[in-house]
């Protein structure tokens, strides 16, 4: 593969076991294994997405046992073999810094590429000018983070506010703070303010730096992939990492690293991002009706309007006098709720587990 | 049995075919065989609600050939041989003439009770009360009509509107008019007036009386029952039937006899009676949990109020923040619709049939 850039190392984070897709997800089929976005995995799109700038040999998943199977037919075959399988979870700082530790022995100035498995991206071309510029600037040596331009006063979100230009050059900015999710008065005032973008955790930089910047601030993880380095790519690999993957403290490289390293940097960009939140989130990544119907199977609408529809293979759905609601249909559970409300499917999936019906969940 | 009062020929229409319940109504299964108000099928509990008052093996029932295998199944045990199986449809005057004429072969001055198939009652004490009035006063030659005290300006009944006393006494009221289904305006006036009821296809009279009537009003139809009647209880029974019954004229017997007799009274009645008109009337005749939800099934609420909900065997619905929804899960088909537009269910029906889908009518 000829590229112009610096060779990429994407490393796609798939280690989530959300609910809020409930019923269409459950403990065995996560969210990132469903074709929400498109007729594909949310995770196979992400690395569908990432064409052209980068080897699909190079693609490195992490996620955990429950969903090795899983995941690993998700894949596209070329990427299969990158898929790193964590003994239990260990959040973040663990996952990406396991990889780098794999991507450091292949190529320690590699510049690794890190994603979500389960967001969706409306405008690739955006997207990858971003990720090549965040590339550009990790080259360099900064921890590059992408920060995507607010659109609304989300409260579900981590902001980072961007400084002046970075001396890096490009359109990197100087990081002046990664700031918690806020409440709704914040948020407005973060959206008016201009100068505060959305943490998406899409983090671009050099292997060798971010080992660097782990046995800085979190000496515990560093010690551990030390112990783990040695055996990439050799039997022994499987062993090691169970034996010291365990030993890593459970937090987010957020707080273990981006929100205390100095030599930061970030890419604004905006490329038709959304985390797919909800089932109300299907509304910014699929295409509607002229009645702003979004529908995934055979619905019979009925001055109906703005509804989002998932149905059960060939049976029917007739909403007629409905507007706003979310409509999921399993074949084994029913959900409905206004698409304003859609967060609250926690609460069905928390009654099924208080009640022991883990069959659903 | 013993009873003091007529022996009462019970006759259950059971011809209709109606859509108001679809996707749980089938043209295979029609309404009166849904256990809408209860575990049974409508038309089981239309025949159980006569016990005290008639003897079993004295209810015949009309139907089409359609469903006569169905009705036989849901009928009790004493009661199947009392099943007539019209050729054809032709209409209430044609099976009410029919089942006088069998009637009136066996006793030409029994009581004939018609009475829908499909219909609700919650005061079993009143109902027989109303019936039995109305027996006494038909005994002496009137058709009697039982009318329903209206409790809402409805649009979607007839109407009776009474007169005085009745010669004949008791309950009974003369008859001034029999009007048809009104508008919103006029609805809301006869509700004021106080002396409109609902006319609810209930007729009690005499077997002979109202063949006497049908020689008056409809002669074609008193020819062919002529031509039927030497052969009720005989093997030829079932050739006459398919020679003559087609030759009735098709028409109610509201506007083949009711409207037109001179001998008539009406028994004012109130026995918490439901037509079952569509989804929204399950409210008017099954039990509400505290928040106002009927539910058939595996329910799970959260913030969801006033809802009729109507599951498939052991799948669990979710309901987030909705009222006042209409929901039926048959398995192969899902309906949703606000409660106040559940008779709209006709227009999926249609849909459907628009689009040659015959499998879900």
């Amino acid at each position: 593969m000829k590229t112009t850039h610096p060779r990429l190392h994407p490393v796609i984070l798939a280690g989530g076991s959300g609910t809020r897709f409930w019923p269409l997800s459950r403990q065995k089929r996560p969210k990132q294994l469903l074709p929400l976005a498109s007729e594909r995995p949310l995770i196979a799109e992400t690395v569908a997405r990432l064409e052209g700038i980068c080897d699909p040999a190079d693609v490195i998943t992490v996620c955990g046992r429950a969903h090795a199977a899983s995941v690993r037919r998700a894949l596209p075959v070329e990427a299969a073999d990158g898929l790193l399988v964590e003994p239990l979870a260990r959040n973040t700082a663990a996952a990406i810094g396991l990889a780098a530790t794999v991507v450091a022995a292949r190529d320690p100035e590699g510049i690794v590429v890190v994603l979500p498995s389960d967001h969706a991206v409306l405008d690739r071309p955006a997207f990858h000018a971003a990720l090549l510029a965040a590339a550009e600037v990790a080259a360099q040596g900064p921890l590059v983070t992408i920060g995507l331009e607010p659109s609304r006063p989300e409260t579900g979100f981590g902001y980072i506010r961007r400084g002046g230009a970075h001396p890096a050059g490009g359109r990197a900015r100087e990081v002046l703070a990664f700031v918690e999710k806020p409440d709704r008065e914040r948020a407005e005032g973060y959206l008016r303010a201009g100068d505060y973008l959305w943490n998406a955790g899409m983090f671009v930089f050099r292997a060798d730096r971010m080992l660097e910047e782990l046995r800085t601030h979190l000496p515990a993880c560093a010690d551990a992939l030390e112990k783990i380095a040695p055996t990439v790519g050799k039997r022994t690999f499987a062993s090691a990492l169970a034996q010291w993957f365990p030993t890593i403290p459970s937090i987010s490289i957020d707080f273990a690293v981006m929100e205390k390293a100095d030599d930061l940097a970030v890419i604004p960009a905006s490329f038709g991002w959304s985390d797919l939140g909800s089932f109300a989130s299907l509304h910014e990544v699929r295409e509607a009706d002229a009645e702003g119907n979004v529908v995934d199977g055979d619905v019979l609408f009925f001055d109906a309007a703005n509804n989002v529809v998932v149905g059960h293979r060939q049976k029917p759905v007739a909403l007629i006098g409905c507007s706003d609601l979310v409509v999921v249909d399993t074949g084994d559970a029913l959900l409905i709720c206004p698409r304003d409300r859609s967060q609250e499917v926690r609460l069905v999936v928390d009654a099924l587990a208080a009640r022991g019906d883990r069959r659903l969940l």
